[in-house]
Formats: structure tokens, sequence, C-alpha cells
């Protein structure tokens, strides 16, 4: 099959069947394909579509193009949640703890920050020794002995996938639901998870900034979860502000670590109430509760009883790092870091966030990467004081930047303040944390 | 500009301004983009077309990303013929020298061969000696000399065609009209000529099958020739049944040889009919004749007397080439060919000819190129003795295969013979040689 044909069959708007789908994919991945047919193809898949039939067929292509984790030995149920990305979007290190406390194995594949998003592994590796680049043996055992485990995607997870996410990126075919489907639950899948919760983000600081975009990508998401037998459910979440009280990789698992601690402060209520949310969705899935309040208060339990701390200092034990953070939280904040107060010009209500921006900022100064090389500094961030909704007066503190320098301060500041949007009226728009959610019972 | 971002305007089919073509371009010249984003981008230009505006941008950026040919120090008018290639097609070797005969300069930059067409330039490397790897010094001095050269594409000639073409080639991204015409038009325009006469070919052997498609692409190459101060008109010839007597690159030569000796047989009739046809429409551009009668009869005067069997002396003198085969066209046959009748295996009328087969079936025993790095043997080939229309009785000769040894006329024998669609009545459809014309008047 002359990778030409495929090419022009999706190109005159056909359906491609599994065969050549899968033609493709294994052309990717031993490298028969050139990079520039691929890109091609991909730019018609883009432009044209997939319907239901071929999603399938490149999600499974792309699945079996690499290893599928083998959990076989571990009784408890396995489950994982995804979020779409976001900023200050840190429930991952709260959410593995808390499922895990309650019985569930959690078996999670995260990836790096990229742009004005943030990625679990970079906020773990502000943990001073932890350690995420585990091989699939070791990724295993970790499950097995304390219930979770936080890893890279190693070369043998849908290695299809690597290569097609850094083709998309640079060709401008990311943003097309059918491939970040494939993309997503290829990985997903490799888990062999009985259960799988997305969070799929919507706003002003998340890839699928329209809500109707963020719907179709979380019914498509659970469409082929469930397709593919694993019990599926999204939530739409709010990103229309900063989720919580901080953004910057060390405050951020700063500010995970005192809720594990029931530390929580009025700012970081938004976390812990969506990590409950998505958690308590989990358990259900698997069957450890029969309903979400059910759940939630099981949650509620282990949240309280420190038994999700202990969870996480397990793990961090497991893999190496630092585990005194979850005795001493302090010691993840930078001794030498500069604190910035980033003040309202005018008092106002604040009508909008540019949730965006204030992402961008954080990546400006070294808290992410604008490309995929760029190295990272743990301690710089954000502190996020003000909400939409809240009142301002002229010269309040709307944030603090965590920064190495006043430079850092002054070549970001002016774009921080920017990003809140203030107005005489408070907004009518409440922007409700949990926006909507799509069960696997909605899906086809 | 990213070419992300110029990529992703295209891909969500907004038009592209000139900057964001010549960026484009550039790039592809520069090396800037890398191939995937460049084959990303031409598969959102497929699939989204471009306007009249964006294709003379693309065509004015791949011409001026090479060298355009100064000829101010020739005195004639400069007028070129372009095919979009057929099988059998051979009338640039008549009608360079029957034009230059007329007082016209003729500077044709040709091709090689892919598929089941042939190219020029391997026909002319059928005579022994002939050179065509000129360098522009080279071709404007013998342009000057016998007013004409024939050579292929340097370097320095729209470099960016060359890349886009090879990766168009490669991604399924062929077929385009905006695309073909900017890569044609790129390189004639570098020609700096004064006229310029298309053949689009249509029907079963050419690129374009439909006679609308044809007829769409001739208009567009006569708008963007008359865009850019070229009189430029398109001739649509039939290439329902393959041009005159022989295919395969010696062979049609010889055909072209004994033409332009006044030697013309039946079977050649219609490669001198459309070679003058063409060789008119560029004497009356160029302001040689008024009318294309009298265009015509000058034409008929120049070949009758010699003078053009002259000219192609003078230039295989030129290039390097054996002039003998003016004298002695027989020199050019291989005596060691092996000649394989291919019999019709019923009576009946010829209704059709997949001509296309005809010339893969020539490709196939060396007489064309299936990979652009293939060798060509210069003395395969086949003589068509039938047409359509033309009545045949069981075990009639419908054509000889010119070949290396029986194997290879078992090899493609019965495909070559399954090529004539034998019908119990004569065809509805003739056919005509010239199907249309587009005039630079109809252009817009």
């Amino acid at each position: 099959m002359r990778p030409q044909n495929i090419i022009a069959k999706k190109r005159d708007g056909k359906n491609l069947n599994g065969e050549e789908i899968n033609a493709f994919v294994s052309g990717v991945t031993d490298g028969k394909w050139a990079d520039y047919q691929t890109s091609a193809l991909l730019m018609a898949m883009f432009v044209g579509g997939l319907n239901a039939d071929e999603q399938n067929a490149l999600t499974e292509a792309m699945l079996n193009s690499g290893e599928i984790l083998d959990f076989s030995d571990i009784e408890q149920p396995k489950a994982d949640k995804h979020s779409t990305g976001g900023v200050g979007d840190k429930t991952s290190l709260i959410i593995a703890p808390l499922v895990a406390a309650c019985g569930v194995a959690v078996p999670m594949i995260s990836g790096r920050g990229l742009g004005h998003t943030g990625g679990t592994l970079d906020k773990l590796e502000s943990i001073a020794g932890y350690n995420v680049n585990l091989s699939t043996a070791e990724f295993k055992e970790i499950v097995k002995k304390c219930g979770f485990a936080l890893a890279g995607q190693t070369a043998d997870i849908a290695p299809a996938d690597k290569k097609l996410y850094a083709l998309r990126d640079a060709t401008a075919t990311v943003e097309s639901i059918p491939l970040i489907v494939a993309s997503i639950m290829s990985k997903k899948l490799a888990e062999n998870l009985d259960a799988l919760v997305l969070d799929v983000k919507t706003g002003s600081g998340a890839f699928m900034r329209e809500f109707d975009d963020a719907k179709n990508l979380a019914a498509a998401l659970c469409r082929t979860g469930n397709a593919f037998g694993v019990k599926t459910e999204a939530v739409i979440s709010d990103m229309n502000q900063p989720l919580g009280k901080f953004v910057g990789n060390a405050l951020e698992v700063f500010e995970c670590v005192k809720i594990l601690r029931n530390e929580t402060d009025a700012q970081m209520l938004r976390t812990l109430e969506l990590s409950i949310e998505l958690a308590a969705r989990m358990l259900v899935l698997c069957g450890i509760a029969e309903t979400i309040e059910d759940s939630k208060s099981k949650i509620q339990k282990v949240l309280e009883s420190g038994a999700a701390l202990e969870k996480f200092r397990q793990n961090i034990e497991c893999q190496n790092g630092d585990a005194k953070i979850c005795d001493a939280p302090e010691i993840l904040l930078d001794k030498n870091s500069v604190e910035v107060v980033v003040k309202a010009a005018k008092s106002g209500f604040v009508n909008a966030i540019d949730t965006l921006a204030i992402g961008a900022g954080v990546s400006k100064i070294g808290g992410g990467r604008i490309k995929v090389e760029d190295a990272i500094d743990y301690a710089v961030g954000y502190q996020c004081e003000k909400n939409i909704g809240d009142e301002v007066i002229a010269g309040e503190t709307l944030g603090v930047i965590f920064c190495r320098n006043n430079a850092q301060a002054e070549l970001i500041g002016e774009k921080m303040r920017d990003a809140y949007k203030l107005g005489d009226e408070k907004p009518a728009e409440k922007f409700e944390l949990i926006m909507s959610a799509v069960g696997q019972k909605h899906s086809e």
C-alpha cells in the first residue's frame, strides 16, 4: 500500500479502512513513511475529519504500536484521570493519593508542560530527588507497592503517538478532535484501566476555549474509552481563571501538600473541590462506591484521617523524592525567590481573567517551556489573590509574582496586571467550576 | 512568521497574502521550513485551493527563488511551448526547429519522463552524444547561435519548484490546478519569453483525464502567463490514443527526423498536425505572422525547404550530438532490438485505447521510469498501427513491441493487446486531435 494512495483517499474526502490506518501507523512507527508523508495525511485528516470507525481504528493502531501494561497481578481496580491541560491545574497530585487511599490502583502516565500549560512531571520534579523516569517494571512495582505511580511516557508506550504529536505541533494539526482523541486514548488505553475520568477544560486558559468544542471533545473521548471497554466519564471544568492559589511548579506542589495536610485555605478551595469531583467519579466507576455522594464521603475520610497524605509520602519515597515535604511543605519554597506584588491600576470588579496570559507570564520567567528543550526554574510562579467576581480597589493586590529578580517581575508585571479585566459591575456570568459532565451513559 | 501560523491560516480556509506566500517559498528554498511543514501546507493548499491572487503570488515567489534568464542581447522574439505530458508526445523536437527556422528564438527548458509519460530530455539523449546538461551561459549561447536550445532545469531556475515537486509527488498533492500552474509557470517565466503556447492534454493517457479539468488548467495557465506579461495561449489536445506512430525514446526521435525530412507517413500525421498547430500559434503571438493560416503556410515552407531540418542539425551539433541522424535516421534504431507483433484477439472496431497502459508498458520494459532514479533503455518502445475508429480483423496487427528479448514482450504483450477496446460498432466519438483552444483574449 503506497503512502500516496492512502493520502489521496483521505485528501479526496473518503473514509480510510482499518487496513489503511494500520499501514499508516506502522509506517510512522517503523519509519517507512517519511515525515512529510505523515504530515500530509495529518493535514488531510485535520481538514476532512475522521468518522467514529476511523477514529477508533487510529486509536487502536496507535495503542498497538507499543506496549500495553500488564497489571494482571494487581487485584484492585485500576483507574486514571487525564486533564486536557490548564493553568494551575495540579489535581493529579491530590487525586492519585486520595483514590489510592480508597483502594484503587492508579498507574498515571503524565506529560510535561509546554506553552502556557504546566505538566505533572515538571511539578513532581520540583520535589528534590523525585524520579519520573521509571522503567515499565519499576512503574508497575510502585503501583503495586503504594497504590499509584506517576511517570513519563516511556518509548514503549504508543511510540506512534510520540512521533505524530511532534509532527502535529510543527505543522498546525494539533487542534483536531479525532487526532486529540487518538493521541490521549492510545496512551491511556495502554495503562490497561478499568475506569478513566477526563477533565476537559474550557475557557480563556484552556486548549478548547469554547464550551461546545470542549463538550464535543469530552463526548468523543468518552465514546472512544467505552468502545475499548474502559468505563469512561468526562467532566468539563472551568479554565477562565487559574485553578486554585498557585501557578508554578514548586508552588503548585506546595498547594497540594497543604491540601493533603488539611490546611486548605480559601484560595485553594477550587483545587480541592475539582480534585474531589474527579476522584469521586473514579471510585464510582471502579465500583468502590455506589453514588457520587457516598464516594465523596469516603474521600473526605481518607483526606481528614491523613491516609491520603500517607499515600503521597509513600509514593514520594518509592520514587526517590524528599518525603519531608509532607511534614514541612515550606521546604518546597525557594528562600532566594523575590516576591513582587501585582497591583490593580483602578477599582472595579474582576469581570474576566486572561488565564493564558497568566500561564504564559509564568513560562516567560522560566516556570514553563516556550520550546520543548527549555529548562525549567521550579521556584518561579504566581500566587492568585483575586478571582472573577471579586471587587478590588485601586492599588489592591491582584497577585504575587515569585521570581528571581526585579527584572523578571518588570518583564511580566504589566501583562499579569492587564490579564485582569476590571469592570464597574459584577459580571453576570459566574463560571461554575464544574460546568458539565459527560457520563458513560450519555455516550453513544 | 512561524510556519505553523501560515499553515493554520490556509488550513482554516483563509487566503494567504503575498508576504506569507513569500515566507513559505523562501523557507522552502533556504531550508528553514522542514519538509513536513511544507507538505502540510501543500495539502492545505490542495484541499482549500488558491485564489488568483494567491496563485500569482506563489508563481512569482517560485520564479524569484531562482535566476531569470537574460536574453536582452537576442533580437528575435522568444517563445516556448509546454506540454502537460502524454504518450508518444514528441512535438517539441519538431516545433523548436520549425519555429526557429521562422525567426523565433526558443529557449526550451524541458523535463524527464516519469511513470507512463515520456520526457523530452530522455528522448534527446537517445541521440549519441547529445548533451542536455547545459550551463546557463551555454544554453543562451546555443539559443543565440542556432535559434533554439533544449536543456534540463538547472539548479538556478526556480529551485523552490524542484523541492516542491518532489514533495508533491511523494505526498499525493500533484493534481491541484494552482500548484500545477505555479510549478509550470515559475519555470516558463524564468525563460523570459514573449510568448508561450501550452499543449494541455486530455484523455486516457493524460494527466487531466477529463476535458473540463484540462480546460480549467488551460484557462489558469493562460491567465497566469498573461498576468506576467507573456502572451499565452493553450491548445487542448487529444490524448485518448498515443500521439503519432511511435512511443519510446529513440523511436520517437526517429519519427521526428522522418517528419522533418518530409517523410511523414500516415501514422505520423497527427504528430505533424499538432506540431504545426502549436508552432503556428507561437508565430502569431510573436508577431511573425498575422493569422494562423499565414503562420501555417510559413511553417509549411520551412518544413518543405529543409530549413527546419537544417536548424535541427545545427542544434544537434551545438549540443554535441551525432547529427548524422538527420541524413540517416535509421542510425537511431538499435539493430539488436527484437520486434514482437501485438495481434487482435477478435475482430471489431477500435472503440477506445487505454493510452496510459501503453505508456506504462513501454516504461515497464525500460523505455521509461517507474522511479526517478531508474535508467532508461532508449531502444525499446512501441509502434502504433491502429487508431480509434479503425476496423481490425482477429489476428491483425495492432502494434509492434520493440524490446530486448521475448520475455519482455511476454511481460507486457497481453496488457498492450488489452489496451485496445474493440466493439462491434464504429465508435460515435471521433476524438478530434485539437479539442479546444484557450486564447489570451479569452482569459480574464
